[in-house]
């Protein structure tokens, strides 16, 4: 018996880092299994990055924030969103959803709310010692990290020349809250991600003059296609990847035209090669004349910005939306190290090959909600702590690394933006198929608590 | 000899009132023709409704206002707009472009600025009198009115029960100059035109809450269809309108879909019924509940709105975007009253049968920029006075402009909206076909100076 890792010889006490969106689907799962736990949130109430002003200082929510994935689709499977909610909720709305699904399900006084997780430290008998902010160390069978990874934020390195010399103003956007920063100021932003166009946006309505810089080509999605949010146009786990995106590229096309037309650079790699920017507004904008397109950031002046092409404009503010780093502080480097590249090594997105005991929640980038995938790793995990999911061997975990890592080089143009991408559709089948493959592989070794292999 | 009205055995002293969009069309025509004129403007610059702030205190513009037409459309025939203009460009682009129209044809120097017409007046012998804002009274065989029909607020009429109780700001949409005046109210906006559409999605930016109440549905049309300018997706002058609409019709609706899924009432009529209202903006607004849309008003309060269906807002600030009066107070009743319906009835809207030399330029609501049209019109009334084009019997113009009214009326939910309504690529074909038409009246009854019929 494998008592470490799976089975149920050793009662399970298990620690989640984190109560955002993961993190309390996660609890969700482990609390209908009867499963023991601490859930501790460094702040005071649930939904981390979607809590504007989260007093735990590392929320990258503005007052202007909406979610990019439709109602429908953001939602858990059991619980959705109110009917008279808008297609594409403001992120007040989004933390009051997780407000009151913590409250129906009853799990708002199973979290230790203003309590960080120091270091877990993993012990010799394949158990966790977890420190917490208190000071106090707790012992746990288990670890699932919930804690985000837009919360750490990637500046451009090395800094551009002439940085130190530019006299206004230089933010990531993470340290963007409300677009009363931006008023009355020229601005640059650098950037071609979700942040970065809804930045420009909001400046193209509030700042003096807007520029936003690209560091290089990007497909936009326009938000609506053909009257429906472009989330639910062609979208179903049923449908494979490789038939999905055929199908959306033309039609997403046939809405936006040529991004040249805006001015903007054409992409040098094809849709769905990239992490997709949505937006219906920025084109619209950059259409008026309203938002300056510009190519990558050349140099900073006492009060200029120049670009690669040779042009230059006078500045106030840069917001950079460079992008955010994967960071554990809690862990050693031995767990698992990001590295500046956001190297990340998990069977299935979730379990730590090396380290069993510790799973990952939600530490993917889909293009679509995290919620409903997080649920569904939940339940996976949960499934596995109570036997009913095996692992296959560690040396077939790694090579499904592989072939994961593989498979992003050759779709996606290397990035850090890349190394935990999924999409949203196949993904999901991809987990409903593991629950499956782990129940036969818990049958084939003679029932739950049998040997791993 | 009709020497009252065409032919060369008068000479012609033309009178032009404005230099807006066309005001300006019409004296380039007739500079290039050789023709004697005369043309005066309130403000000190040319542009009208177009120059933000103008000093003419009538202009309609505001700080945010972009036009609905793209570059390629809205441009006199003879004068491209720079290439490096956005698709969309912004009233200072617009009054920019009037300003290098009239420096290129030499005609600023031709302009009376800081003069208004304050009175016309038709002598007995067919002539003008027409009394300056000087003062000073100047004789003119012709007068080409070209005053605009933007700039004469029409508030709700009668106004909403508690309109005098409420303690908060009720303003037109006329006197809405910069958005800062929404900064952090509570703003309620009534009306579905292109300017109420224009200042909700402003407030949705700028102040606390954005209603947006309609008297009535409508359709809105996206500013770009398929990747290009919607006015250059299926336009042309040679494609009847009969053919245009039906395509055009499901072309919008598979861009936007039903106008219910955003919350909007449903219109009643169909599509290029009405007048349309172009925005790209308001409908991914109201996807985000950034707006909220509501009925009509039905009656104000001390501190609130309340609607047709019962539900009601705090609001601090009403903007009333409930069109505008027709007006010219230079005019006695006599030659032309459009009285409270916007009553207007004009040969081919731009001749009075009564009252021989007297034109309308731009005295039309076009789908489409006013421009092109002011343009076309110009050149009619030039061969008129050129006598190279001939005006059919009075008879027939009563029975062309009967049979106007009658289309209108077919086609157009009943509106003070509606008395102007141009088919932009249809009317420029009439415009077209009816510069022929009077060529041969011209030639059938002897040559330019023959008697009209």
């Amino acid at each position: 018996m494998n008592t470490s890792n799976s089975g149920e010889a050793t009662p399970r006490r298990i620690c989640v880092i984190g109560a955002g969106a993961s993190g309390i689907a996660m609890i969700k799962v482990l609390n209908e299994r009867g499963l023991d736990f601490d859930c501790f949130e460094l702040s005071d109430r649930v939904g981390g990055n979607w809590v504007w002003g989260n007093n735990n200082g590392v929320s990258a929510a503005y007052n202007t924030l909406h979610i990019n994935t439709s109602r429908k689709r953001m939602a858990f499977s059991d619980f959705p969103m109110p009917e008279d909610l808008p297609d594409f909720v403001r992120h007040d709305h989004v933390a009051a959803y997780f407000d009151s699904y913590v409250e129906h399900f009853g799990l708002k006084d199973l979290i230790t709310f203003n309590t960080g997780v120091a270091h877990v430290e993993r012990l010799p008998e394949g158990t966790f010692a977890v420190r917490l902010s208190t000071g106090e160390i707790r012992r746990y069978t288990d670890v699932c990290v919930a804690n985000g990874h837009h919360w750490d934020p990637r500046m451009p390195d090395p800094g551009f020349p002439g940085a130190d010399e530019f006299e206004g103003e230089q933010i990531h956007s993470h340290a963007y809250h409300s677009d009363a920063q931006l008023d009355g100021k020229r601005v640059v932003v650098l950037g071609m991600g979700n942040s970065a166009v809804d930045i420009a946006v909001d400046a193209s309505y509030r700042a003096k003059s807007t520029v936003l810089a690209a560091r290089s080509g990007v497909h936009i999605i326009p938000k609506y296609v053909f009257g429906r949010p472009y989330d639910q146009a062609a979208a179903s786990e049923l449908l494979p990847g490789w038939l999905r995106w055929p199908l959306a590229r033309p039609l997403m096309r046939l809405n936006t035209g040529k991004m040249s037309r805006y001015g903007l650079a054409e992409p040098t790699h094809k849709f769905a090669q990239s992490h997709p920017t949505i937006s219906s507004r920025v084109l619209d904008r950059l259409a008026h004349g309203a938002i300056t397109p510009k190519p990558n950031i050349a140099s900073l002046g006492k009060d200029r910005v120049n670009f690669t092409d040779g042009t230059s404009v006078e500045a106030d503010l840069v917001v950079y939306c460079t992008g955010y780093r994967i960071n554990f502080p809690f862990l050693d480097a031995g767990f698992l190290d990001p590295g500046a590249d956001n190297r990340i090594e998990l069977y299935r997105r979730i379990f730590h090959p090396q380290c069993p005991g510790l799973y990952f929640i939600g530490l993917v980038q889909p293009l679509g909600a995290v919620m409903p995938i997080a649920e569904r790793q939940s339940q996976l995990v949960a499934d596995h702590l109570q036997g009913r999911y095996e692992l296959p061997s560690v040396a077939a975990q790694q090579r499904e690394i592989e072939r994961y890592r593989a498979r992003l080089a050759r779709r996606y143009v290397a990035s850090t933006r890349h190394t935990i991408q999924v999409d949203f559709d196949d993904y999901m089948l991809e987990l409903r198929l593991e629950r499956i493959r782990g129940q036969h592989r818990v049958a084939a070794e003679g029932g739950p608590g049998s040997p791993a292999p």
